[in-house]
């Protein structure tokens, strides 16, 4: 584990690894009992992006921003690509939207009335134009589809409407496009969800094909699930496409990732790197999902990059070969003290002194504090509507 | 069962059973992902009572309404109070409200600056006057207070703060004014709520003394939790205050008490049937607290006094003796088919008759529909702001 | 409803229901805390086939048993296939055991040793032959298999175990014989189960094909669990296979069928009336699998058989033109109260009387304590060694 | 943090933590589905004592062993007593059994038989005796009592038993005995526990009187339930007396503690840090109660013990001031990472120095794996019955 060969391995995958970051986390957010608005909040996607910039200056490892539309809506996404690129950052997956509109209120591509349906897929096949004008290749869908009380809709026509609007979008990819199909147990659907776990997901992204894979976002299964059961089963099935990652303690608390439970995603980091899927050439991607509702935004979207960051750099510690020969064993103590000597390092010495390598400050908080941004766009970012969850 | 004098008490107990109205049921409400206004809302606290009066005229068993402040807050609550009299109803307990201001992010009563503290608390002696004005004898409170982040602040200093708080709240009592404390397992808190659990909120009012009573609210629980063992434990320890009721598959999710468990709310009131606490001389409250995301508001509330009326009428139809002997004898099956026998039951014909009796309709929902009431306030409350939770 | 015609259809329905009783649920029972001998209990399973056959004579509609291997290994099955013909019942489903002996204290088709895989593949092909030998065309595959603590073994690995054996298994079936495959999220293993949720055993089917379908145990989820969707997307799909019935308020607690949650295992059997699936001929199996520990087993087991009955009483008494048209019409309350009518149905009176014409006692309960069965075994089993999940 | 002064401080602390085991640890454990018998293991008490003597030979922690009644019962008291001096260790707290009589089917103290109930007080106040002949002051009383079936008793009339019970047995104390209640959410029983929650055993220490506390089973709780709340609150409240460590991830699943969340059990130990009760002066008791199922039991003790002592330097780590500092300014992702920051610490050098301080092993499982001594038992031990659940 110490020997330099091991660790210029070690080093090499954390500088490869990359993180992507959602535009709204930098948006206001809450609860529906009060959105408790911050200073300083960008008002458009070009401020959200600079905002996401910064995330990128401390860690080095988060040069890519999700954008949601329509949140993100603006007249020229070829503008925005370039104004990405100049902050070094570049545009990643395109999240469609087919819940906030009064029509949705019943559902988007699972609604009773094909006319709602219509609107939903024009949607979709809209972010797909997007995603051609920003250069984004994937389009991630989350459905809030569902119904609130038994008999509410049929299950099974829901699920005929939603293959339907699935298989139209997957026609109509072109080129490297990619969809990714998140799942969810519940909310804001109260009694059924119509993708409400990882088997509806994966069962829809087969019939669909290669093109489709599905969206692990940490925080949207049922008490006491193994998420990196879930993790390893897409990933040997070839049908893993991302992560949503956040943490929670209850629901779909969407905290930050790492805060929670931070052995589960050591536990799923450790998923990762047994599979070899750390670095960008996996296809699979790394995004954060959560929402600072008391937080300030930016330094919590490092943090949570450090976190996952961490993480990692504990699951590439772990001995493997002794590891395999304590399974082969049947040594259970054995083997659970293997992984568990890797999670009780310390990594964060590795970490600073590999951002030092990297030319990076070795604190990324500290060095984000001292910066004063925060202050500056507080007293720059007057005027102007700040941006939620409704723009 | 069948015998008549059984029924005479039957019928004579569920003649007199009160269920208690939330006026924001009538208002907008959503998840943090959207708010689907309906048409036809109420625009202010007298168009909520007015269509609270609805849900009494065609249930009979509704005739009070509880107001939230501010959410409800009028110049002239006297005025208010005739208003509701003249429609055949009147104001129940007051709610309180420290989550909605923008010093409350980090909470209320439980904040660590003591100024925010001091806004919260007298907020609190508000509701008491505001109670004096309205003929209101109850204060219910519910505090989003607490933490999302282990580390975030100081679990036991917080319940000092809770405790000096309530102490404060609970010396301005005056005449026959009540405390009512709710808890909540999480939401909108989501690592540590100051009030998660009955034992907490047990704990509180056994200190505060005989005018502090908990609420079980429904929805507040940890998954798998037995309700009707924590309103069992309360009635005998007279710390039973009253129940915010709804129902949930899966967290605090606010739909019509008795839809996604109808067994569990007959189970409730079995409990209730038991301690002989139907009736308002029990002292405690029956309250609905719901929200009507998706489904007509009125309609829904009507509903879901009839949920529970049918619950009661389920419950007042168990064979107590026969039940008591199949226990003493430990009878498992017997004891428990006993109990099944009165569930299974369909009660809706005893409770037709009932109304027609009372000299209501027999099918309230119906005879609602009938009215033409919805399509009528749609006509008339255009212009204004529907109210929701912000107001 | 109420038109002739459609109970004609209603009645034919029920009548040709089928429900198969497990052997083990006739022998005794407990937690790990005890198992509570009861009196009377089968010594073999010919006297389990005699007891399950009273279930049959009182219900009409229980005529097949689940054996379960090697607890019921008989020198002569065809010797037992005849007893059980005698008594009016026939052998079902097989259950293979791969986690009584002590080489599976690791695993068994997923341990880390290919001998004890191999054991335990030999032992399914046993199974086999034994379906051969009774007429049974199923063979029920539970596995126990999974790790207690992370790192213990590798997931990967297990699941490629795992489908190495089961392609073995899947290969050797001949003529009419199929696979059923069971998923439970935990117990006994309390880390990582092999095939803990439905996904798993999805996936693992699809692979092997046409002849091996998913099992739905009602009580191997995790909380929260919609367990309607899953059976009305495993139908959709062509792959539910069959249920084990049972109940819970916690975990896979194993209570009387329709005990914990009677709405729930309503809108389970609403799924099946909607896909048209109650009668044997949509070659779904519907199972108890059900411990009785505390209460006298063939009662408990009577008692179940009827709960399954009435709830598809009343799933067959929905008005599915009237809910069909609320639905399309988004009346989310219309379409609910619709269901809920047949839910609140007291089919009791329906069902008595169909026994009747059925040739049986009106109320099977009352009729087994009248009988003297219980009575007559317990005077007669003396001796040998009360059956249990050891034997 | 680093400074030589508060290092002294934390390692006093460490060196005085005592860590107790339970006996039962060592005998052979399993599920309902099977116990794994494991070679070497002990056969009565004094073997049992004596492999309770490795860990604290190993730890230097962990010097006393609670008893397990009716599973410990020797003639001579004094004998094991002795027995246990002579290796370095003392007997603990005395465990009482209600639930392994066929009695006890239906409850034991709550049973609705009072012959029964007389029986299990009985029982009760033998442990009395047995604390007196041992030297024990402290009886932990878990009552597996509950109903299956809802109406299959009144939950009322059971706490009413129980409060007889409870109050019969408190009177019976003599000098320093106590009383540790204990609660558990559900096993056996799996509708109604009659002690399911920690506001139970509250209320009942509370009306027993100061020498009646609560006992924390960290695997006894629901879904999502906030532990180091319950532990701060008790511990403010005057009634907490003792822990049962162990970790799950599903149920009670009895894991090692640590092992399956090792940041709650950090949060745990931070709660008892902040109120200085981490030695035994506290009077606050720390035991294991952990079942080995798989795994080899004395070095699973050994690595239990270290999760609690690596978990209790981490919060003796935590920066208090800074902390309070943080907490004071609302400074929540200052805070956080103030916890945060110690959590992420490797104490293990701290600890192998702090051993070799204590003329111990640095490392104490390789130094017990060397030691021989399961090979040697596992030679000495033949014949006899080894010990278990049942003995």
């Amino acid at each position: 584990m110490s020997a330099p060969r091991a660790d210029q391995r070690v080093r090499e995958t954390l500088r490869n690894q990359r993180i992507e970051l959602p535009s709204w986390a930098f948006g206001n957010s809450g609860t529906r009992f009060k959105v408790f608005a911050q200073p300083g909040v960008p008002r458009d996607p070009f401020e959200k992006i600079a905002d996401a910039a910064q995330v990128q200056r401390y860690t080095g490892i988060a040069p890519l921003v999700s954008l949601h539309i329509p949140w993100d809506t603006v007249e020229d996404y070829g503008k925005l690509a370039e104004h990405a690129a100049a902050l070094g950052v570049s545009i990643g997956v395109i999240n469609s939207n087919t819940f906030q509109d009064d029509d949705y209120r019943l559902g988007s591509v699972c609604h009773p009335d094909p006319a709602v349906r219509r609107k939903a897929i024009e949607h979709l096949k809209d972010c797909l134009r997007i995603m051609a004008a920003t250069g984004s290749d994937a389009l991630k869908l989350w459905f809030a589809d569902g119904i609130n009380y038994p008999g509410q809709d049929d299950l099974t026509d829901r699920q005929r409407r939603l293959a339907d609007a699935l298989d139209e979008v997957y026609d109509a990819l072109t080129g490297e496009q990619r969809i990714l199909l998140e799942y969810k147990l519940f909310e804001p659907a109260f009694y059924a969800t119509d993708v409400p776990d990882w088997g509806t997901a994966y069962a829809h992204t087969l019939r669909l094909g290669p093109k489709a894979k599905v969206v692990v976002d940490t925080g949207h299964h049922a008490p006491h699930t193994n998420i990196e059961f879930i993790v390893a089963f897409l990933i040997a099935q070839g049908k893993l496409g991302a992560f949503d990652f956040n943490s929670r303690f209850y629901a779909d608390d969407d905290l930050m990732v790492g805060a929670a439970d931070p052995f589960q995603l050591f536990r799923i980091m450790n998923e990762i790197v047994l599979a070899d899927a750390v670095t960008p050439d996996s296809g699979i991607g790394f995004m954060l999902d959560q929402c600072h509702n008391i937080e300030p935004k930016i330094q919590a979207q490092i943090r949570s990059v450090l976190n996952v960051q961490e993480a990692t750099a504990k699951a590439l510690l772990v001995d493997r070969d002794a590891l395999a020969l304590a399974q082969r064993e049947g040594d259970v103590l054995g083997a659970n003290a293997i992984l568990m000597d890797a999670y009780n390092t310390d990594v964060r010495p590795l970490l600073a002194d590999l951002r030092v390598e990297m030319g990076l400050d070795p604190d990324p908080v500290a060095a984000y504090r001292r910066s004063g941004y925060l202050e500056k766009v507080i007293d720059e970012r007057t005027g102007g509507v700040a941006a939620g969850w409704g723009a």
